[in-house]
């Protein structure tokens, strides 16, 4: 017996691993979901061969359920007069670094869920599918639905709740300010709006009719009974799984997450275009947080690939995405299924499989 | 049988009503009082006469604990540029509203705690006397602890909540980035520091050996509930109590809480030259949330105070500071001892007093 989310997702515990997009693949899912709780798998940076050949590994795995995450922005329309200020504006760090600032830029990796991808995932019926920035077309999303797969996305307001629900979403992860990586925000672009945990889960709650997942700022069993408590029918969780060693997280990013600096969060827009929660490092710091010379997202990673290159090459995190939310306290270098069952014990009584 | 807590704050229940300047006074305090929490008496815009009555007022009242709030910001130097900038930046608002941009302004009417204020205060001994924007002088602290006074302060960060528990206070508030009204923050003015409650609070329980009270989006019982899970000894609510006959809120501020607008919030500047958390209105839209232009706490009021005075007046909010956190899903028009009441209900059941 499991709670209705639970049983809604296909596993035993009503936790998720946050998809972290850059950082982990099919081997933090797996662990995680072998542990009891929905691992996911970040899609949105892997290119259609990455994508099967993580599927193939995941399908090989009796009884392992697995969400898997897609970004679902459009593209930007290509801006040369934006580029250009962009390169305007990392010229002097491109200059630092002994780069050209004139070199071209390698392509920004972050495509948007399509009906390619729908194809290409189809004969693997994956049991649950989130999205990020919203939703895809209609039709996509009936292609899903006529396999049985279950439909998250995230809400940062309330409005983008009430969207979601309208729309069908099987649950709606309500993802807080606290949260580290991009920001799900879809109806607004006005960071202002953009609500803590604390606020947003139970103003979801109210308005809702579907579960509401819980998400950001939660690190340990005391803070998932919390979102409990807060009326939240599961919680996703992401950081605390950074240093876990099935995550592909970097070196460069583990030390900073070890280190005092991760006390020190914001959101940003200079890794990508879109709002973001990383480690404050050079970058933010001398970008932004929020520039408004970033181009469109995914375009504004494009010009920052070359210092980021040249800068992990000499052992600098300087111009990475230091992906974190805002509180890593959770952060331990132990396996996921020990972070899940940590996680688990904070689950109420009430939710049998908890103990 | 109370906690630790409540006992060291001299009430019976681990709740305080947070000290809202502007908008409450002893009426909202003593309701409170009476209900078994702690109310609280904001003292940062009253002048000394006014400050005297309201402490009669609650000597008055036979039993009665309530704890004085005072800010301790160190007033700015008069600085006449910054004024003409901020001047000029508030001149096309002035014409709009057919006042002169060149006007005198009135005085900024926020004062900080000091040896005047604490020979007013000393004979009335208060039990429980609360800073924001850090503390006073030791000197200062070394008085109010003559007389047994148990002294608080917000910390918005975890280096704020160890550098209090250094100066001796007895308990931390943690003021989660939900929270309406000023920031705390005194040791940075970085608002990209600044952390959520789910964040926050068991960054701080864990550091701290003095007790944390969590503030920030707490609007009901399972607000209560969420926030002892995270590991705090108490809570401490303000939104909630705004709608309360026994608040001074204006018919404006009410309207707002209660129109659709309530669920758009900002940290802004404009309205006193520190981040406090409003209502968006054109003055937040129109001027900032953060303008660059706004003076040092608090003379960006004075500027600000033309305005606010003519369009109240025409019974517009377009320049009031309508002070509300992130979740105002707690607000009620009802007596302030029935919130007090509700937030109980989400005490642990080893609080005895909480049923």
């Amino acid at each position: 017996m499991t709670t209705a989310l639970a049983r809604l997702l296909g596993v035993r515990l009503p936790l998720i691993q946050a998809p972290m997009a850059g950082v982990q693949g099919s081997d933090l899912a797996l662990a995680v979901s072998a542990a009891g709780a929905l691992g996911s798998l970040p899609c949105a940076m892997l290119g259609a061969d990455a994508l099967r050949g993580e599927l193939q590994r995941i399908a090989a795995v009796p009884g392992a359920v697995v969400n898997l995450n897609f970004f679902c922005h459009r593209p930007p329309a290509p801006d040369a007069q934006r580029d250009a200020a962009w390169r305007d504006r990392l010229a002097p760090f491109y200059r630092d670094a002994g780069l050209d600032p004139a070199m071209p830029w390698p392509p920004a990796t972050r495509a948007p869920f399509d009906s390619q991808t729908a194809d290409l995932i189809e004969v693997f019926r994956p049991r649950v599918v989130s999205f990020h920035f919203g939703l895809p077309d209609p039709a996509l999303l009936a292609r899903l639905r006529g396999w049985g797969a279950r439909i998250l996305s995230s809400a940062t307001t309330v409005e983008e709740g009430l969207w979601l629900q309208e729309q069908g979403v099987d649950g709606v992860i309500a993802q807080g300010l606290e949260a580290g990586g991009h920001r799900g925000m879809f109806l607004t672009e006005d960071t202002t709006t953009q609500l803590g945990t604390f606020a947003l889960v139970p103003q979801l709650v109210r308005r809702l009719q579907v579960p509401v997942i819980a998400a950001g700022g939660i690190a340990d069993a005391q803070g998932v009974a919390a979102a409990m408590a807060l009326g939240a029918s599961g919680v996703q969780v992401g950081t605390a799984y950074l240093l876990c060693p099935e995550a592909g997280t970097s070196a460069l990013h583990r030390a900073a997450l070890q280190s005092p600096q991760s006390a020190s969060t914001a959101l940003t827009n200079v890794f990508t275009g879109r709002p973001a929660r990383s480690i404050v490092n050079r970058a933010v710091r001398g970008l932004g947080p929020i520039s408004p010379a970033a181009p469109a997202f995914p375009q504004a990673a494009a010009g920052i690939g070359p210092l980021r290159a040249r800068a992990e090459a000499a052992g600098s995190a300087d111009f990475s995405p230091l992906w974190a939310g805002q509180n890593v306290s959770g952060c331990k270098a132990v396996p996921a299924a020990e972070i899940t069952q940590a996680l688990a014990r904070g689950l109420p009584p009430s939710a049998p499989d908890a103990a």
